[in-house]
Parts: structure tokens; C-alpha cells; sequence
């Protein structure tokens, strides 16, 4: 038995599929992002524009998020020392966990220490405590979905993506009295496309299943309040668990769940990764907390955020560039080729200094690797044109092909 | 299928076993802790003492780490903004990860956003790559490396705990030609005993396992420069891979990993539970940073803490308490039964301002209910006698038998 052997034959299956993973290094610049700093290794940081960022809505930089954090930091200190039974239960995380209950109109939240680990622990959960139950799964769900449903151990039946006759078609194939579980997301956030919530609520009410949608690219983006998909398309109402996290537009870090009492209970009662872990730092708990509040109030930055996403798909259309005709805030550009993906991204950056990570396969599968840009409300329209002209002179100079 | 009946009849399963959760709301007091606030929700907050605290040096609120924090919040915002690999890769996290790879004399590191998602992801996709692999776990191992194992679905052998005698009986048992990892901790922190790492290495080298500890308990509190038990004990060499958090001893959040820079390369490049989550919070690695690096140097926090425990041990079985005899800086109070571990806590709560969680099962076995103490370098001797005077009065008044 060669360990080594085996690790490096495992690395090596990366490079020869053009997919091992180089992380660029950058700092962003507080205050005048989407500017940033990046380390090449070479003469010190270079400066640069982020075009790659979750951080939709620039909310970790907003004044009000970055005051309540220092606020907490001299308050009571870095980190919360325990988990949520064991001394990690700071008034931060119930005020905070009653704001998102109410964001999203149920009677309970429950904070998990990422987005990842609340559709795990949540999804592995549920389905564990309904005996026999069978998970229907939209086959582009979220890898911490997939983990979630795959560590429940249930049958899983994978419907094909958005398509509410094939999900119809596998709930009908099922015996009415097993327990059932529809899961799915709102935002696809690398196909830039929107789940039919209603309809698919329509099954669920027919075939008795619950409903668990992830938010996490909708969460303060979509809604009157930010209340995701589920908000704007006013069916909040009819899902069982809403999922988000604190991490891309309210701008932190961190997951949270949002159901009926009973539900958060038997979540934060059995679920081990919730229970198991030191609770997230009050620090960021009290950073999301402005950031939410501020969110429920102005629509100012998701307004920006959708007139830049706008702007700069019209100018790629225009300029012949391969876009996703999407109807959300991404901005997702077809390449095809996990090479020429990282090579149009390499000479953005170096050439450029603009910041565009290449999403290749497992994240896209293959042959549908492409650039994934999401303009924030501090993009300007110099910055999009700047970067249409580069891109085109880029295609031209690989030799691919512009619309006409 | 009626949902809501299965939802309560798991909740009242809890209340029937007497361990149904109710979480103590607190906010730490920075600069006077253990000093801290209880949210009863009645007459706005009390002070009380906090005993119970994983952030073991008090470094949640040292100088040092508020100070970077605050710098790193000014520097770059709240948030990283996305995963690793797409925008998450801040200069902080590369400057911990060689700094944690230092601390354990390792090549390589690999940040996680929390020790349970690092035992968890680490674990569950090790052994994967491995075909055929058995992992050999220690039967106290806790929850989040159980969730990795079980993730992986691989073969499981559960050996006794710390009996090295029955780790050689199964290791002798499997096929010579099988990959095999044992993965097993350094302090336990529930009976506060530690492992025999040399001889579990011995083991290793005897039958070629990989070996993998969690020093989440000891990192920052064993060892001249805080390196764990490994350290302490020059056994760092000898383990392939040394798992630690970042929340408890080092004050703040987070987990990671320190090995061999190909299974860094690895864990890297293939565990979703890494690769598909909004990387750590820059400030909280800033803080971080400063932490690791204030412990590598300074060992009073150490020693006071290991005094002050020293103390109340004495204390406790000086009055007769049944304290367990451990030689970590883990102070457990045996009870033996669910309900009056809670109503211990309670009153030591309600009467004399002291908070400490009734530990039970599923954390600890049932019948080994116990109070888990962990007074810091902050904890005085004033303090000490005091509440060992309290759980005196309470042993007597709820006819609990004292040592003569
Ligand atoms: C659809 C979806 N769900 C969940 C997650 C995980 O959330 P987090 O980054 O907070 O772990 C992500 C991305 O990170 C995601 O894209
Ligand atoms: C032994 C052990 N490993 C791992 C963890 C998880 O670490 P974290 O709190 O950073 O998730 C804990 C406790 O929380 C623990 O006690």
C-alpha cells in the first residue's frame, strides 16, 4: 500500500483534465471596492477589479455592517467560546435568528456556521427522522445539497432540472403514504435561471411533500425585503424550510434555515452539525444583523445591482459575446473549454487587472465551462465597457467566434 | 403521511429522557471575562461567571487579536465573498495557513470554517480516494470525525478508548494490502484524559496506517509554542495529519488541517465540504493570526490556565466532590443522572450567578451526566472557593453523597 502513489495519481487526473485548481490571492479594498489588491507572487500587490464576487450587493463594506461588527468586537470579544448549549448562545444569535424568521414570514431560524452546513445538516436530518423517506432532488442542486440528501441515506430521485412534468412523473411513480421531501434551489447561481416555486408547490400539495428551497442566491437580492424568490413570487408561505446564507448578499459569513417552530426544534435538537460545533462568532452575527435590517428597508443596492447586471449583459449581446440570456443579477459568459476559460481569465488579470475566475467542471459540467461575472452596485458603466472592449479584443486574439 | 405528528413525537422523546435543550442566552463581558451577561428574559441581563468556556486562554478578547481584527475589518470588509477558489483566497488565509503549517512542522495547511467541517470533510474524503480503506476509530471520537467516517463509506473498526492492545488486535485482523487511517484525539474533552500517540504511531508504522488526530482541545494549550500534545510529546512527525479549531483555544472560529503538502493538495482539490463554501471571514482570520502567533511565543496564558484548574481540582476534592481525576485542564464534576445535572446548573445559575451546561447524552454516555468546569487564566482563587462552597450547599441540600 502506496499512500503517496495514490495522492499523486489523484492530483495528477486534475492536471490532465485541465482542472487543477489555482487560487488567485487578493485583498479587496475596503471603502472603494470592487477595487482589490492582488499578490502574483512577483513585485507586491498589483491592483485590480473583482468581477467575480458573491458579495452582490458590496454589503461588506456597507458602514452600518462594518460599525455594528467593531461594535460587537469591543462589546464581548472575537469569538463566542462554545457551542449553542454550551456557552455559545449570545443574545446576537437569537436577535438574529428572530430577523430572519421574520424576513421570511415563518415562526422560527436556526444560524448554522455556513450555508454548506445548514443544507447538510438540515437536509441529512430531516429525511433521517421520516422513516422510509424519498428526497426529490433538480439535478443541478448545490453540492452541499447533494451531501445533505447523500449522508441521509434515503432514496433519492434526481428530476431533471426546472421540469415540473418530469418532478410530477417521479412523485406519481411513488407509494402515497411514504414520506417525501422536494428539494431545490431558487437562483441557480451558475445558470443564472429561476425555479417555478408555484408549480412546484402544486405538486407538493398534491403528493404531500415537503417543500426545502435554497435562497442562497436570492436572499436579499429578490423581494420587497429580500426575502428571495420566495418573497417576490409571494410563496413564502407554502414552503416548508427556507434556506440561505449570510455569506454573498447580506455580505458576511454564515447559514441559517427558516420554518415552523416544530421544524426548527427537531433541526436544532437532532441535527450533530449544528449541536456540535462553536457557534459563529458574535463578530459576524451582529455584522449580518445590520446588514439584514438595512436590507428590509432599502432597495437602493438591489436596484443598482440589477441595472449593472442589465447594463453589462446588453454591452456583451451587443459586442457579439457568447452571454446567457439569464432574467437574474449573474452574468454568466459560455466558453466551452476548460483551458480557453482559464486562459481568457489569466490574461483578464494580467493584462487587464480584471478579476474573473474561470468555472470549470465539477462546479459547470464539461464542455459548459464559461466566466461567471456579477457586477455589484459600484461597478460603473466605464467599468463595463472597459471590460466588453477587452473581452472582445481577447476572443479575437484566441480566434473564437462573435455573433454577428 | 402526517408530518407534524412525526416532528413531535422526536421532540418529545427529549422531554421524556429529560434532555430537552433550552439554551442559556449570554453576552461575555469584553475585557472582564468570564465575567458576562444572562439574558433570562426577564428583568434585562444579570451578571453572571462564566465556567464553562472553550475559548480556554481568554485570547477572544486579548488585546493582540481585537487589534487585528479591527485592522482587517477596516483593511477589507466584512466577508470574503466567495469560496476559495472564486474570489475567497485572501492574503490572511495564505499567511495562517503557512503559519499553522509552521506551528505543527508540517509543509502545508488548509483552513476549514470549522473544526467539525475539517474532521468532517477531511476524514469522509481521505478515506474515498483510498480504495478499500479501513479507518480504525477510537470510540470516543467525537461527533464530527463519526460524521466523516460515516460520510466516506468506508469500513469501521471501533477500538476501545485509548486501549492500544485492541487497536493491534483489529489492525492484525484486516487484510496487510487494505489502506487503513486511524484517526483518534489528543485530549478528550469530556473525561479530560489523552491518548498514547507514540504507541498508537508505533501501531501505525507496524501495520502501514495513515494517522489522523483531532488536537482541537490541546492546539494552543500543549507544547512550548502551543503546537498540542504532539507537540509536547515530539510526536508532530510521526502523525500524518494533525486536524485543530481555530474557536477554542485560539479564541475565535474556524478549523484546519496540517500535513504533507500532497495531502493538502488533495483535501484541496477534492472535498466538496471545503471546495463548495464562502471561504473564513478575513477578520476572523486576521484575528486568528495574531492569536497563533501571540501563543507560539507566550506561555503564561498557558500555565495560569493549567494552575487555576490545577486549583479547583484541588478544591473540588479537597470538599469531597466527585471531580474526575484528569491531568488536562478539563475539570469534570461527575453526576451521573440527567435531571440533576440540570437542576445543579440551574441553581448555581439562579442563585449564585455561576453558569455551567449540564452535560448529557448524546454528548456523553447516559449514566456519565456530569458539569463540565473550565476555569481559565481570569478565574480566581476567590472565585474557585466560592463556587466550590455552592456545589457543596447543593450536593447537600439535594442529598447527593460528599467524599469523606
Ligand atoms: C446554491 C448554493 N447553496 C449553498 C451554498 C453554500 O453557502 P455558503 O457559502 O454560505 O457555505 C452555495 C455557495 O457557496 C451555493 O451556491
Ligand atoms: C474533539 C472535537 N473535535 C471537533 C470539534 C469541532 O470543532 P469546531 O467547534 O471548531 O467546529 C469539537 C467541538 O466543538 C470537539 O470537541
Amino acid at each position: 500500500m502506496n499512500y503517496d502513489q495514490i495522492f499523486d495519481q489523484a492530483i495528477d487526473r486534475l492536471h490532465s483534465e485541465g482542472r487543477y485548481r489555482v487560487f488567485i490571492e487578493i485583498l479587496r479594498n475596503k471603502g472603494s471596492y470592487p477595487d482589490a489588491r492582488c499578490f502574483a507572487g512577483h513585485n507586491g500587490p498589483k491592483p485590480i477589479t473583482v468581477w467575480c464576487s458573491n458579495d452582490y450587493l458590496a454589503m461588506g463594506q456597507h458602514p452600518k455592517v462594518v460599525e455594528a461588527m467593531e461594535e460587537a468586537l469591543h462589546n464581548v470579544g472575537a469569538g463566542s467560546g462554545g457551542t449553542r448549549n454550551i456557552g455559545g448562545n449570545t443574545h446576537y444569535h437569537i436577535q438574529l435568528e428572530q430577523e430572519l424568521a421574520d424576513l421570511h414570514g415563518k415562526e422560527g431560524a436556526l444560524l448554522f456556521t455556513s450555508g454548506y452546513v445548514s443544507n447538510d445538516a438540515t437536509l441529512s436530518t430531516l429525511a433521517k427522522l421520516l422513516p422510509g423517506c424519498v428526497i426529490f432532488s433538480d439535478e443541478l442542486n448545490h453540492a452541499s445539497m447533494i451531501a445533505g440528501i447523500r449522508n441521509s441515506g434515503c432514496e433519492k430521485r434526481v428530476w431533471r432540472h426546472n421540469d415540473v412534468a418530469h418532478l410530477e412523473e417521479l412523485l406519481a411513480a411513488e407509494d402515497p403514504d411514504v414520506p417525501k421531501l422536494i428539494a431545490f434551489e431558487s437562483v441557480y447561481s451558475m445558470d443564472a435561471d429561476v425555479a417555478p416555486i408555484h408549480a412546484i408547490c402544486d405538486l407538493a400539495d398534491k403528493y404531500n411533500a415537503l417543500t426545502y428551497i435554497d435562497e442562497v442566491h436570492a436572499v436579499g437580492m429578490y423581494g420587497a425585503r429580500g426575502g428571495g424568490i420566495s418573497e417576490r413570487d409571494a410563496a413564502a408561505g407554502r414552503i416548508d424550510i427556507i434556506e440561505g446564507t449570510l455569506g454573498k448578499a447580506f455580505g458576511v459569513m454564515g447559514g441559517y434555515i427558516a420554518a415552523d417552530q416544530k421544524i426548527i426544534d427537531v433541526i436544532r435538537s437532532y441535527a450533530p452539525g449544528f449541536i456540535f460545533t462553536t457557534s459563529l462568532s458574535p463578530v459576524l452575527v451582529a455584522g449580518v444583523l445590520a446588514s439584514v435590517r438595512h436590507l428590509k428597508s432599502s432597495s437602493e443596492e438591489r436596484e443598482k445591482q440589477q441595472a449593472s447586471a442589465a447594463t453589462l449583459k446588453r454591452m456583451m449581446r451587443e459586442a457579439g459575446l457568447p452571454v446567457l440570456d439569464s432574467t437574474t443579477h449573474i452574468v454568466p459568459l459560455m466558453v466551452g473549454d476548460p483551458v480557453k476559460a482559464k486562459r481568457i481569465s489569466d490574461i483578464l488579470l494580467a493584462e487587464y487587472g480584471a478579476y474573473v475566475q474561470p468555472i470549470n467542471y465539477p462546479t459547470v459540467p464539461r464542455g459548459k465551462e464559461r466566466l461567471r461575472f456579477t457586477p455589484g452596485p459600484a461597478h460603473t458603466d466605464a467599468m463595463m465597457r472597459e471590460l466588453t472592449d477587452a473581452l472582445v479584443e481577447i476572443w479575437d486574439r484566441l480566434e473564437m467566434r462573435l455573433a454577428a
